[in-house]
C-alpha cells in the first residue's frame, strides 16, 4: 500500500501525542526592509535536511533518540503583520498548553514576537536570550512598529528592563545602542558574557526563551540572509553558545532569517539545518 | 566643479517644471504571496537602463526629444499595505494636479491601486486596460483584501462593471474567471480584441489608465518575475499592443512585477527597460 | 490538533483508495552523461506547484475535480541502474494492478524503462508516444546499455518495430536516425503527424504509453534540463499535443528531465508543473 | 601510453595540414562598454561542445565528415585594442595564406576588425554580411574609435559604401541609423532581403565575409550576451539565414559575443555551439 | 515639489563645498586579465549601501557626523588605459587642489595609478600602504605596462625604493617577490609589521596614500572579486589595520576590485560597503 | 605553424616520459547521493588554473621547476561503478608501473577506490591518510556497496585494521563512528594527531596514500561540494597538513569532491587549484 508524501525535518517523525518538541514554521517576511526571502527558510530547511545525518558527533546524540513532531508551515497572511502574529501566537499557545516545547522556524525575525507573546503569557518571569547581528531595538521602522527591525523592542514592551540578553550585536542605529545601555543587557560582537549569564540563569531556574537570528553568524558561514553583516561568529562559537544556553531552563526557541534563495550554493541552508539539529539534541525536554 | 550623483532612467533628465511625464517608483512587494523581489524592480530599471539606447528604431523617436522627469523611488512602509497605498495615491495626485502624466514603476501589482485611486478621482469616467498573466480578481487572498492577487477586483470596486479590459489572462481560480464573465471584459491568452477596443475608446475619447504587469510576457522573454506563467505573449506583440493603446486618451500608466534578482542574466530587466522606453515614446503627452 | 507536514503536488490530495491517477517520483539520474540534476525534478515540481493554480483556463477544468494521489519520491539506489529500474517497475506494477493510472515523474529518461516494462506486461499490444529532443536510440552509451541515451532502444527491444512514435527529435548520432528509419516512426523537429497518428490510435483503441522528455520544449521555454537543444517546440504546441494524445486509449505516462538547479529563475520548474497539471486534467481516467 | 590533454571543439580534430577550416579564438572584451565576459566565449564553446552531437539532422551532415582544425585561444593583450587586433589580423593572415578558411570565435565584436583587415587584404572586392542586434556604426564610443560599438564603421572605413549588408539590427543611436541609410545596406529587425542578396552575391561570386554577433538572436534564445536586446530572431531563422549565406562565395567568418557567465543555465553556450556546428557543416570548403 | 533621484553612498550627502572627503568612482576594468566585472563595483556599493547603517559600533561614530560628498562614477574610455588614467588623475587633482581628501572607488586596481600620480604631484615625499593578495609588481603583463598586475610597479617608478609598504601579499610570480626584496617593503600573508610601520610614519608625519585591494580579504569573506586567492585576512583584521593606518598622516585612499556580479549572494558588496564606512569614519579629516 | 589546443593544469606541461608526477582525472559522480556535479571537478580545475600563479610563496617553489604530466579526463561509464573503478585502477596501475606518482583528480570520493586498489597491489603494506568531513565507512548505502559513502570501508576491506588514518571527520551515522573506534584511527573535527602520525610514518618509511576530500575544508572556504558540512578546517590548516604528510613516504594521492557548478563565484574551484598546486610542490618525487 502506498503512502502519501510526508515531508518533515530529518528524524522528526514522532506523532504529536508522543512528541516533546514541536516544530512550526512561519513563512513570513512582509516587513523585511532590504532583501526578502526568509519566507522560504523553514521549507528549505525541511527539504534540504536530507543532506544531513541524524547523528551528531559533537554531542554523541541522535535525532532518532528524541521525539520531535514537525507540523510544517502555517498559512500566514502576507501584508498584515498583526494577523500573521496572531496566528503564530495561537500556534505557540496550543503547543505550550499541550506541555510541549515550541520551536519556531522563521521567516523574518518579527515572527518571534508571536511566540514570545504566548511564552510570556505562560511564563511571565521569562527572560530572552537573543543571538543576532542586529539590535532590533527601533521604536518603529518607516512608521511600522511591527517590523523585523523593532522585534526586540516589542519584546521589551512586554518584559521590561533587564530581561533581554543580547549577543553578537554589531549593527543598529545610535539610538538602539543607547537604548540598550539602560534597558537590555547587550554584548556586542560575540558571546562574551554568555557563560556567566547562563550560570546565573541556571542557578535561578528562571524560564528562558532563546531566539537565534542566524545572521549572528559571519556572512562567510551564512551568506543566505537578508542583511548580511560582516564581523560575526563562527559555527563552532554558535554551537558552543547553544550548548551553554541549553543548560538553563529553556522553555521555547526559534531559529530564523535563513533566506535560501540568496545563497545558491546551499551552504546557508545546510548550516541552518545543522544548527537546528544541534539545538534539538541539546534541549533536555 | 563636481556634481552630486544623479541616477534617472536613461534620457529622463528633464526638470519637474518642464516635464510632461513623471516617473515614480513604488518599491513595494509585501503582499507578494509566492516569490518576492519586485521591490527592486524600479531601481534595477533605472540602474540598467544605461545598457539601452535612447533611440527607438521601432518608432523612430528618441527619449531626448521628449520631457520626462524621474522622481526616483518612494520610501514606503513595508508591512502596511494601506499606508503604502496612501503614499502612492498622494504622489499620483500631485503629479496629476500639476497637469503631468503619472507613470508608476512597481513593485508588485498592488501598487496600481494607489495610482488608480488618484486617477479615478480626477477622471471618474476612466477605463482601465490591463495586460497580465493573472486575473487579479480575487475578493481576498488568505484574508487580505489588499493583495496583489486582488488588485483589479479593488479597481472594480471603484469603477464598476464594464470598465476594466483585461488581456493575456491565463491564470486564476475558477471564481475569478466566473467573475470576469459578468463584470470585466476579459480576453484570455493574448491581445485579441484590443484593436477593436482601442478604436472604440479612441472614438469616445474616454480617459484610459494602462496597467502593464510584465508577466503578460511569456516567461521565455521575461523570467524575472514572481509568478512566471507559461503561454504568454512576445515582446513584439506587447510592443504593438502598447502602440495600439497609445492612440487612446491615456491619462496614466504603470509597469510592474519585474523582480530582477530572479533573473541573473539581466534579460528581464533589459526587457522592462525597453518596454518602458517604448511606452514613454508612444505616449503623445 | 496539529497535523504532520504533507507535501503533494498541488490539488493531488486524494486518498490512494479513491484515486484514479497515482503520481510516483523517480529521483534518479546516475546515467546522465552530461549535466546531472534531474534527480531533483519531482521534488521541485511538488514543492513549487504552489505557485500554480489548480484551475486551467485552457481546459476549463480544475484539479480539485479529479482524484489524484501523490506517493512522493521512491528511495532509489544511486550507482545501480538495474536495481533502480526494478524498484520503478515494481511500483508501476502495483499501481496498474490496483487499476489506477501510473504517472511517473523523473528523473532522467532512463526511468521510463521501468514503467514501460510494467505497462508492457499488462498491455502487450501497447504503443509508445515519445516527445523528446533526443532520439535515445543508441545500442549502448560508453558501454552501458542502461543509459538515458538508450532508453527508447531498450523499449524497442520489448515492443519491436512500428510501435514507437517519436516527435520533436532534433539530436542524435547518425546511426540513431538510421535506426529510426526502419524501426520506429520518427517525426523530426515538431509534432507533424501527431494528429493523424492519434486519430488512427483512437480508432483502434490500442493502449498508449506517453513519455514526455521536457527537453522537447525549446530551451527558451525550458532551460532547466541536462542537455538543452535549440530548435524545440513552444508550450502551446506541447499543450495541444498533450490534448491530442489524451484522446487515445492512454494507459500510463511520464514527465521527465527537469533539472531544477540548472535554471535558477524557476521558470523551468513552473513550466514542468503546468505541463503536469494540463496532462492530469487531460487524462480521462 | 598516455596522451596529453587536448581540448578542441567537438569533432574538430583534423591536423592543420589536412584542415580546410581553421578555428581560432580571440578571448578579448576590453572595449565592452556594458557587461564584459565575452572573453570566455570561445573556451566555453570548446568546453561545452561535448554536450552536442557531431551529426546535424538539419543538414544530414556530420562534423566527422569534414576537416576542421582548432587552434585554440590566442593570448591577447588586455587593455590595448590595437595590439590585440594586430595579433588577430596576423593569425587570420596566416590561415588565409595557407589556403584555409579562417573561422574566428570572439570575444567581443571588435575582434572582427582584425579578421576583416586580413580578409580585405587578400580579397579587396569583399563584401560583409553582418547579423547583429546592434548597428555598431558609431564613429567613436566615449572617445575610442576601436570599440565594439564602432566595429562595422571601421569595416566601412576599409570597404566603403554598399558593401556591408546588415540584418536583424534593432539598436543604435539615431546617427547610426542615418549613416546606414547612405552607406550600408541595413535590414532592420530580421532577415528580410537576405534571400535576394544571397542570390545576387551568388551570381557575381564576390567574396563574402560573414560576421555573426549572436545577439541577433532574441534574448529568450540567447540571454548570455553583454547587451541583450529584445525583438530578435529565432534559432530556426538564424539557421536558415546561415544556410542561405553558405551558398555564396564565403571566404571567412566569425561568431562572437557569447558571454557564458551571464547565463548560468548553459543554454546560451549550447546555442553558440549548435550555431557553430551548423555553420561549419554549411560551409562548402 | 518632487526631487530628482539622487544616489550616493549612504550618509554621504554633504555639498561639495562643505565636504572634507570626496568619493569618486572609476568604473574601469579593461586590463583585468582573468575575470572582469570590477567596473560595476562603485555603483554596486552606492546602490547596496542602503542595507547598511550609518552608525559604527566599532568606532562609535556615525556617517551623519562627518562631511562626505559623493561625485558618482566618471565616464571612462574602455579600451584605452592611458586615457582612463588621465581622467582619474585630473579628478584627483581637482579634489586635492580644493583641499579635500580624495577617496577613489575602483574598478580594477590599475585605477590607483591615476590617483597616485595626482597625490605624488602634491605630496612628493608620499609613501604608499598597500593591502592586497597580489604583489602587482610585474614590469609588464602580456606586453602591457599599464595593467592591474603592474600597478604597484608603476607606482614604484614614481616613488622609488622603500616607500611602498605591502601587506597580505600571497600571490605573484617569483620575479615579483624577488623585486620586492630590494625595492618595496613586503609583508607576506597578513598585517605583521603594520603597527610598527604606522608608529614610525606617525612619528615622521610623512604623507601616506592607502590603497586597499579588497582581495586582501580571504575569499570566504569576499568571494566577489576577479582573482580570489585563498589564505587571506578576516574582516576584523582588515578593520584593525585600517584603524592603525588612520593614525598616520593619510592624504588619499582607494578601495577597489569588488566585482559584484561574481557574488550573487551580495555578501561581497555588503563587505565593501562596510569597509568603506569604517574607512570614512576612521579618517580624521 | 599553428598548434592544436592543449589544456593542462597550469605549469604541468612535461612530457609523459620526463614526468615524475602524472595527473589523471576521473569525472565520475554516479553514486553521489545528494547533490551531483563532482564529475565536472577535474576539468574545471584544469580550466580555471590559469587564474593561479605557478609560484608558491608558501613553499618558495614553482611548478615550472618540477615535472608533471596531465593526462586529462578519462572516459568513464556512467551508471556502472564497477566498470568505472576498473578503468581508474588500470590507469593508476600503468602510472605506477612506469615508476611515476599517480595523482588522481575526482570526481566523487568513490574514485579513490580504483587508485587504492592499484596502489595496494604494488605496496601491500600501504597506509591511507584520509582528510574528509565524512567518515565514508558505511557497509552499504541504499543497497550499494560501491558508493561514495562507503569508500573508506571498501579500502578497509583491502587494508584491514589500523592502517586508515582519518582526520577532520564530523559527519556520519552512529555506526560509522562505532566502526572507526576499533578499525580505523579517526581524528574528529581537525588535524589533531597528524604531526605525531607523520613522524611515526616517516620513521618507518611505510608507503602512504593520501586522499583529500576537499569538503574537509569548512564550507565558508569551499562551498562548491555536494555535501557541505559546517565546522571544517581552514585553508592554512589544510596547507600545513599537506606539508606535514609530504614528509612521509607518499606513493599516491587524490583530490576530489569539487562540484564547481555549486559555487558560481568560482572560489571553490580556485581553492581546489591552489590546494593541488601546493600538493604538487610539496611532493618530493
Amino acid at each position: 500500500m502506498l503512502h502519501q508524501n510526508i515531508e518533515t525535518f530529518i528524524g522528526c517523525e514522532s506523532s504529536y501525542a508522543d512528541a516533546n518538541i514541536v516544530l512550526y514554521g512561519a513563512p513570513f517576511d512582509s516587513t523585511t526592509s532590504y532583501r526578502p526571502g526568509a519566507r522560504f527558510g523553514p521549507a528549505a530547511m525541511r527539504h534540504e535536511s536530507y543532506g544531513l545525518e541524524t547523528y551528531s558527533p559533537y554531542q554523541d546524540k541522535d535525532l532518532t533518540d528524541i521525539k520531535v513532531f514537525d507540523s510544517g508551515d502555517m498559512e500566514l497572511c502576507f501584508g498584515s503583520s498583526e494577523s500573521a502574529l496572531k496566528d503564530i501566537e495561537a500556534r505557540a499557545e496550543t503547543i505550550l498548553q499541550d506541555g510541549k516545547f515550541p520551536l519556531l522556524l522563521g521567516g523574518e525575525h518579527l515572527v518571534t514576537l508571536g511566540a514570545v507573546r504566548a511564552a510570556a503569557h505562560k511564563y511571565p518571569a521569562m527572560h530572552i536570550i537573543h543571538f543576532d547581528a542586529h539590535a532590533d531595538l527601533r521604536q518603529d521602522y518607516l512608521g511600522a512598529e511591527l517590523s523585523h527591525a523593532c522585534v526586540l523592542r516589542r519584546c521589551h514592551d512586554i518584559l521590561g528592563d533587564g530581561r533581554i540578553h543580547q549577543f553578537c550585536i554589531r549593527s543598529g542605529d545610535r539610538e538602539e545602542f543607547m537604548f540598550a545601555k539602560t534597558h537590555t543587557e547587550m554584548h556586542k560582537f560575540d558571546f562574551s558574557g554568555l557563560e556567566a549569564l547562563a550560570a546565573e540563569l541556571c542557578r535561578t531556574q528562571v524560564p528562558v526563551y532563546l531566539t537565534i537570528d542566524l545572521d549572528c553568524l559571519d556572512p562567510s558561514y551564512f551568506p543566505g540572509t537578508g542583511t548580511p553583516e560582516a564581523g560575526g561568529v563562527t559555527f563552532m562559537q554558535l554551537l558552543n553558545a547553544i550548548l551553554t544556553v541549553s543548560k538553563t531552563n529553556i522553555i521555547g526557541a526559534d531559529v530564523n532569517e535563513l533566506a535560501p534563495m540568496l545563497d545558491a550554493s546551499g551552504v546557508s541552508t545546510a548550516m541552518a539545518c545543522k544548527v537546528l539539529r544541534e539545538l534539538l539534541l541539546a534541549l533536555n525536554v
